[in-house]
């Protein structure tokens, strides 16, 4: 069986990409699936374990980095995320193209560990639309809001570490276009 | 009648943005024109004034660019390249989409100028595929090449100030998505 392609899609907090991804990830046509994360926060109202994240406490995170089973991680406004290595595996090696939706730190170890990985950058309309977008969440406080603009401010020099990068001015657009990409990648020889 | 967008196509030299723009350039639907150029350079063989480029002295150029009569200009190799404002505006005036494949230092100067330009910027599959490429031309001095690399390098860092960024692994994947991404905001409201 042919296998499967890994996929990064990566972006500042808050630029939407769960948004476009919900477009095409049920798409049968490009056999994704999403690898689960690991992560030390808290599991909010709605989500559930082994679905949305495997959650697990700050000593097995770090259980893990030292085992070396993770494909990447970050720590994120003092919680841990990560990508068990075994998942990711388990399903390319079904054939499945594993979709990862990460933070850029994340991804630019994915690129040291997996050179001919796709790698796809979704950028904001403009800094201002990005705030906007932060801000209107309306759950954070200030100091966090803060913390994620300054940090995209930083993301952006590294877009071209990325294949693609992908404005998400629409989302119908945008999501079309990461499709076109999957598809040529998912079916490259 | 509804004025044209204006569309810069960027990137490194060598990354093979002239192939690209040449499969779709002439696509009826995209009602695209190039605007002609204006250089200091000599005229190669097989080239005509006015259609590849408006060959100027130095002088008439420096003129050009006291009378603020340029969108964009830069020094490349020790000639200068720019973009006539008045070409460009009439175009756009004609409901034409001004399409400038321009250095990466032009497009800063064009999004300064107009905000709302839909900026594309072309990446290598990678700097080992764009040094290949630029050798492969084989015309240039060893110098002139170092001098493009050294350049492409600091240029990937400007990748985050486009809306796109598509990478040139394949030039007809490239050409659809760039037609995609064209043919949405020239439809745009």
């Amino acid at each position: 069986m042919k296998r499967g392609k890994l996929i990064v899609i990566s972006g500042p907090s808050g630029v939407g990409k769960g948004t476009i991804v919900k477009e095409f990830i049920n798409d049968p046509e490009l056999k994704l699936s999403y690898s689960v994360s690991m992560t030390t926060r808290s599991m909010r109202p709605g989500e559930v374990d082994g679905v949305n994240y495997d959650y697990v406490s700050k000593e097995e995170f770090k259980q893990a980095i030292e085992n070396d089973e993770l494909l990447e991680y970050a720590e994120f406004v003092g919680n841990f995320y990560g990508t068990p290595l075994k998942n990711v595996n388990r399903l390319l090696d079904e054939g499945r193209n594993v979709l990862l939706e990460i933070e850029v730190q994340g991804c630019m170890q994915v690129q040291k560990k997996v050179p001919d990985a796709l790698s796809i950058f979704i950028t904001p309309p403009s800094m201002e639309e990005l705030e906007r977008r932060i801000r209107g969440r309306a759950t954070e406080p200030e100091e966090i809001v803060q913390q994620r603009l300054s940090k995209a401010q930083k993301e952006m020099e590294l877009v071209g570490k990325y294949k693609y990068a992908i404005c998400n001015d629409d989302v119908a657009l945008a999501a079309e276009l990461v499709k076109t990409i999957i598809r040529y990648y998912s079916n490259k020889e």
